[in-house]
């Protein structure tokens, strides 16, 4: 606790989300004062054509 | 915002996904009085074997 | 199933509510082919000190 | 409803996967009052790359 | 980790909470062969106006 | 896009609350290349009766 849940479009490289989970835990830590143990991230990614803005898919833009 | 998530069975073709991004969004900007542009649509597909109705599996009936 | 989820600010009235539930699920069955009665929606609110855009929550704007 | 999601890491058996539908149904049937036939379970795997404790992920353990 | 959401109406008592919690974690513990210590149990409760099945909310049956 | 859902107790400060809006936003544009105003932060609290671990609520512990 807490939970954090990041979605995003596939595509960032490992490393990128191995910063990205790392870095979120640090500001999450600092502005809440939870432990950094007790805290967990979760990424989800998704495909352009599962992801509408507008009406519209990435897919379909 | 609004953040609309379809869950569903996986199987439904690309048509049928542009469709249903298109006119959820237009249902939602109808009744809520949100812009489209600001609307937005992730969908969630699931396979049989991960979605249970009173105890048992899709896969398994 | 499907199973759709509408996240807002609060705010819109039952009236908005009511609708919002009618034309999406109308939406969801025509676009998806499932059967009205097999389609549920979920409203989630969320308040403006809860929901932030580029950094800055909506309370604070 | 209710609705119940399982959240965990991939690997698990189709067996596990089966037994794990019909045991959290029972429970939730047994303490909630909830009719079986209402009950729904949604299973949702995450692979090691996307899910970090600690400002860790599992694949970088 | 498993991570386990139950959405549902509220009105359960908090002795029903209470048996929900510990059912369902020794039902997913069983299933699954994760320790009870790593179980989280998340119960998100949603009002009849924010709940729709059909095309109707349940606060309008 | 990105979105980000922070699911903790409540008890945190607006400040608080403020601060971690604006200090995710910022190490998940950096991680990621997102730009800023692209960042959407929801905050969803949960009570201790709602949450528990090991088989056990927090409001039992």
């Amino acid at each position: 606790m807490p939970y954090i849940t990041v979605k995003m479009l596939e595509g960032r490289t490992e490393d990128q989300k191995k910063a990205l989970v790392e870095k979120v835990t640090a500001a999450v830590s600092e502005t809440t004062g939870a432990a950094e143990d007790k805290i967990v991230v979760f990424i989800e990614e998704m495909s352009k054509n599962h992801y509408g803005v507008a009406g519209k898919r990435l897919s379909d833009m």
